[in-house]
């Protein structure tokens, strides 16, 4: 503990970033090479494809991906490319097959990514189909959330979790199911999103609804440096983060202690949200300096959702009004910090994660 | 006199510009940067914020600004950016409020710019109010009009309309009152309408109504080189530049001829057609080399509006139409301009003001 | 017939070409000058413009032209420049008048691009109409089809279609008439296309409608390297290329056997279909990297269109679905090309027409 205080940024200095940081394209193409094509990336949940030939599309950085489970079982990532004349293989965004053919010259792969048919080749001399597998992309499964890797040889996704071993078992998270998606598309740096995820100083005045059910001065972090950030906030007793203020569903797992919501960050796409009766998930796909896609889901207990008091959309409702609240500022945020008046300014004791997000971020930026 | 004959352009010799001037990214930079960035800008009329905690956005060259009125009754302006985290502090496009409070983290100022409220600030160490107010930008007022200068130590606003003293007092300027505001989006250069506006060579085929009232080839100018520049053009006996051809309102002032109709252009981004009753006003802001926002006010005298002939709209139509031929010319003008086949070519003896106006940029575009 | 063989690409080792050329804006650019800059274009058909006066307008590598027939008969283009400030004189797609007058300040040219009047400018020293003639653009005829070239000094159009001289007469294709325009906007580089409509190895999966009346491998290439590339394919018996699978008009002229229809690339921005009782032709007009038009003309014998039979939707439906088919294909191509996996794939036997069409295409890419 002293040496991790040691290593703690000074509150009193932290201040928010220049603004290169929010509107420069070059330095979006830096963090897109050194952050997203480095980095273990959320793309989904195992429960999407939860049989051999489920697929569905992701896209990050600006690569789309087939992420399917082959006939073992096991969940891979393709790049969505013909070896042929690089057409897109699939264009369905989820769907099941059980081979993965391209539909200009039906060129045709095994869930593997394997080329098993690939008309008229045998007529080109020196032609070997084991040369033309799709090109893959590294998998790894974390608390049943599924993340790729563009890196070629990336870190093994265990060790970049291992800090977090065991941490969220209470909540049951691979076991879960989705009950909603929705997506947001935000005129804003991605950046500004995690800095307003950490933070609930700005709670009283951008969410009425959230500040009845939960005190925004009631923050106790317990990650406090690094790529995962955050800790959790108190629920007013008997009340529930939904529309009504009571739980919508039954608890996904022995939860300890109800009056608890767990937000964390993890970087450099997602943001995980533990409730009691509800994991919520935000993935960040940064499409340009100032204009991110976000994608949201709710995943609630297999069992749940044959409650008779099961009522997801009040916990959906919710935070999705939650969410725009906390959009809107980021959007504000990047029109203001783009004009040349801007100058970093001083973040409060209350913005100690964000201040922390922003130190690991510029670590990684390189 | 003499000395000015001297310095006026051969007028023989004049022609267009050069095609880069109309479309180089790199040449509207250094404009945003050279002229527009250094010389008052027009951004509204005072008559739009008449009391206290009165406000309005204005957006010049990609600053946002908060033109307000303080408890002093002076117009101040503020660039929209919280010095908490860059947020923009308004949204709406005009209004009134006591303070200014930025929806993010409640950070409020005083009209004055001053920093009167910061929840939690005072857990920093060393935080002191008094070193963040908002960012301010010059105000001054000419004629009732008020203009924005992004530099930091300009010349005075008395300064630069000093050649302007008194010309136009029998307008009442100051006294007037907006009864409408257009705003067209055009797909031109800013400089195609200044150079539009500074001639009636096209008014035969362009402008058929106006054409009846006022004859093309009637204008006399007398400020013919510099910054400002313009005159006035015939209005034929008895009739106004109206659909119906009479008088839509009683005079703004006590007009000496009433067969007279004033147009000035004001370096870099006004133009001021005065009528014997009512004030034409366009606002020019350069979004990129080929496009221009413009905002068009018609002013008339605050009696005028109890007049039970008081018709603006008579006025106002009149001139919509107007200006949508004249942009139109100006976008079929862009659009020629940007073919490899361009060049300059000669201007008439009826275009010296458009000649003299291009003479005046080259010189400040620096 | 040995030396051609002899220069003929090794086929076993052609491959699709690197990303690139579908991507890259620097390519792109230098597409334009030095191939579409330089080549002659396909802008139309001379019965567009069957009398003195008749226009239309078109676009080629950002350039607008005025292509017109002059008193004397003669097709003439200019482009759609005013010589006085820059205006586009003419806006209307097409049309007829006698006369070009500039809409700004009634600058007036004759049909052979002649100032012939200038209001005023009589009044400046020095001013002679001579001098400010439009400026034209080469035009070329080929089979009665409309080309300009905007280099200075262009290779003469007969000879650059000399190798193709009384190839196509039996088609009678300067008589023809269109009978149907569609214009397709594409999100693929234009040369996607040209390769797409090089071969057939894509009809199986892509076109089942043309599948059931042509045969995917009956094609023999004719013409196999150079700037013209392609052969026929065969028709099933008593069919022909319509919705219906029976012939839609009276054919074109004496047609040796109506159980061939031939396809021949013509480079840079021309395909060239001919069936038995239509010729269809497509333009290819290159927007951006990502982004082509494409202008698809139906062209019947003038007579046909007074038959009992005459039913030219039956072949335009055909190939409006097919030619869809197409541009779906060349998108996903885009799309996938664009991805750091992609690597250029080997071409089967089968695609040796887009080996060749990519072989010449870089010769000219300089």
């Amino acid at each position: 503990m002293h040496r991790q205080a040691a290593k703690t940024i000074s509150k009193s200095d932290a201040r928010s970033m220049p603004r290169k940081y929010f509107v420069s394209p070059d330095i979006f193409a830096t963090e897109q090479k050194n952050i997203f094509s480095k980095n273990w990336l959320l793309v989904g949940h195992q429960s999407q494809i939860p049989r051999s030939g489920d697929f569905f599309l992701a896209t990050v950085t600006g690569e789309n991906l087939i992420v399917t489970r082959d006939q073992g079982s096991v969940i891979r990532a393709f790049f969505n490319v013909c070896r042929h004349r690089g057409t897109r293989v699939k264009e369905d965004a989820c769907g099941h097959s059980s081979t993965i053919q391209c539909p200009y010259h039906a060129w045709t792969y095994g869930l593997d990514g394997k080329l098993i048919g690939a008309p008229h080749m045998d007529e080109v001399p020196g032609f070997d189909k084991a040369d033309y597998s799709l090109h893959s992309a590294n998998v790894g499964l974390w608390e049943g959330f599924i993340f790729v890797n563009l890196e070629h040889n990336p870190e093994p996704v265990e060790n970049w979790f291992a800090a977090l071993n065991g941490k969220f078992s209470h909540w049951n998270i691979p076991k879960l199911r989705p009950a909603k998606r929705i997506e947001y598309d935000v005129r804003a740096n991605w950046k500004l999103m995690f800095e307003n995820y950490s933070e609930c100083y700005h709670c009283p005045g951008v969410h009425p609804q959230l500040q009845k059910v939960s005190p925004y001065d009631s923050a106790e972090n317990d990650l406090r440096e690094g790529p995962f950030l955050g800790g959790f906030m108190k629920i007013n007793p008997g009340k529930s983060l939904t529309m009504s203020g009571n739980a919508c569903a039954s608890f996904v797992g022995k939860i300890e202690n109800l009056q608890q919501v767990f937000y964390y960050s993890i970087f450099p796409n997602m943001l995980l949200s533990l409730h009691p009766e509800y994991v919520m998930v935000h993935q960040l796909l940064p499409q340009s300096p100032e204009r991110t896609l976000i994608i949201c889901d709710w995943l609630f207990h297999p069992d749940a959702f044959e409650g008779k008091d099961f009522n997801p959309e009040d916990a959906i409702e919710f935070w999705d009004i939650t969410n725009r609240q906390d959009w809107h500022m980021c959007e504000l945020s990047q029109e203001g910090i783009s004009s040349r008046a801007y100058k970093p300014g001083p973040y409060s004791a209350r913005e100690s994660i964000p201040a922390a997000w922003d130190h690991y971020y510029l670590q990684q930026a390189g």
